[in-house]
């Protein structure tokens, strides 16, 4: 199977076997400013070199997934809008079809990454995951009975969970207040390390050029012990494991992944955010779910993708 | 198939045809004081004369369903606790079984009142739904894909959502702060009339006892115009209209079904349900799913006991 995540500015391709094993990868510029046949000519194009370096056809392929970063009706398989690719109404698996002559699936990238991660990542043999991606945003994705769910078409939206409380919550690009994408994504810890710069806080994050300040930054100054950055990371992780208590009483899962980059930084986010959720989970469900990494990196979105294929 | 929903002080029998009609019920005590073995010959005995009334035998069944009130194992078929039983650690399916030889399926009655609802009740013909139960407590059910959800086995406990906020939050049964069910439960809103009361608000609530006070006065005097009572009905639906925004998040149901005495009320409590619902939801998720009362009413039970045999 081929699996491709197809992102703004790169589309990442990955040749896996049909357990999700991957065999080999190859990655190009998406082009998106060039419109939708570009787009398309260059996912064909990535592939079949891939396939190249295999020495492999179209033919000896099972199907191709695509995860998508944008709002995808997965049952249509249609691009419904994409901000990241400035499109919007692509019918991208009948587009491909037409092109590979072989089945194609496709789903966002969180989903995407979500089911690489269940599958043949950090909740290899598990059936109830919910997954978490800490980036620029909070993505989510939801693996009820080893699929994806996704309800009505957009289930697992988990980083627009209104969490905190209004009193102190701060305005999402969603529209909402509260979100738990303003406080636990590589952007909300960001903006609450400059806040603190400007009022002041004794903290060494003073004497990084606020244009540069980056989540790393924090977590990395948490590590040496700094207490403004220790109060933002514990922050970031209380409403993260408080919005997994939450989860648990809905979901009931086995399981929870961690990825994206925010969650390589390690233990300084993973001890508290496993406090967080002991404290706040229903009595239960207590100790019923664990709080683990993603162990894939950037190649879940494409192992991910190419499942698509086969578990949909 | 034969429904059976086995509370605390009564079980009823609901003969059904495989679509979930309803053609003939039959109710008698639990008798749970007298132990497991009375529980059972009286769950037999009950279906029996069901089966006598209808001229049919035991081998013209497909099945038999159980919704039970209490924490249930269905995929062991046991009833792990039940307080209102007084119970623990019983192999019901099995003692069933050896009864009627027949296929029996268990799960809590709160899933199987969802089953029910979802597909012979105010859900029919949807895939997506999520129900509400309020009563002495709140219940929940998540029908996904046209199944019941368990998770790792509780899924859909709604009622232990902690959605009051910290400074405004009063203790739950559970142990936990904040629950829904504190404020959108029967027990709930009586709670809040009394203290209304015992504030000395002016309300015609106060003319009536205290011990006998319920939720349906409340509805009553909202109905009427007590801005006391309005206050309180206001304050049940607008945390139960914001849980189900944090649902659909979560899950993009189709559908809302809100049973259970609480939702006889009508639409003193539905009008600002709907209201705060639209007020807290995802603007992607706006509009997408509706909120009904149940149908079914008590039936729901032993409906979707019975579907069990079938759905699962």
């Amino acid at each position: 199977m081929i699996g491709l995540d197809l992102g703004g500015t790169a589309i990442k391709a990955g040749l896996c076997r049909l357990n999700g094993e991957l065999i080999g990868k190859w990655e190009g510029p998406t082009e998106a400013a060039k419109g939708t046949d570009q787009i398309v000519s260059n996912m064909v194009a990535y592939a079949e070199e891939l396939l190249k370096q295999h020495q492999m056809s179209w033919n000896e392929l099972k199907g191709i997934g695509v995860g998508v970063a944008g709002f995808v009706d997965h049952d249509a398989g249609m691009i419904k809008t994409s901000p990241n690719l400035g499109i919007e109404r692509v019918p991208i698996r009948q587009l491909l079809e037409e092109r590979v002559n072989l089945p194609v699936s496709i789903d966002n990238d969180a989903n995407a990454a979500a089911l690489g991660e269940a599958w043949a990542g950090a909740g290899t043999g598990k059936k109830q995951v919910v997954c978490y991606t800490l980036g620029t945003g909070v993505g989510g994705g939801i693996i009820a009975d080893g699929r994806i769910y996704r309800g009505k078409g957009y289930a697992g939206e988990l980083g627009h969970l209104q969490i905190v409380p209004d009193l102190e919550a701060v305005s999402c690009r969603c529209g909402q207040k509260g979100c738990l994408e303003t406080v636990s994504s590589a952007t909300g810890i960001k903006r609450m390390a400059i806040e603190a710069v400007e009022r002041g806080e004794q903290s060494e994050l003073q004497f990084i050029e606020k244009e540069e300040l980056s989540a790393k930054h924090v977590f990395d100054a948490a590590r040496g012990g700094d207490k403004t950055a220790l109060r933002i990371v514990k922050r970031a992780a209380y409403y993260l494991g408080k919005s997994m208590a939450l989860i648990s009483v809905v979901l009931h899962p086995e399981r929870f992944i961690v990825g994206g980059g925010v969650s390589l930084a390690g233990d300084v986010l993973f001890e508290p955010l496993r406090k967080s959720y002991e404290e706040h989970v229903l009595n239960v469900f207590e100790g019923s779910a664990d709080i683990v990494p993603a162990v894939l990196g950037n190649d879940a979105g494409m192992i991910g993708a190419s499942l698509l294929t086969d578990i949909k």
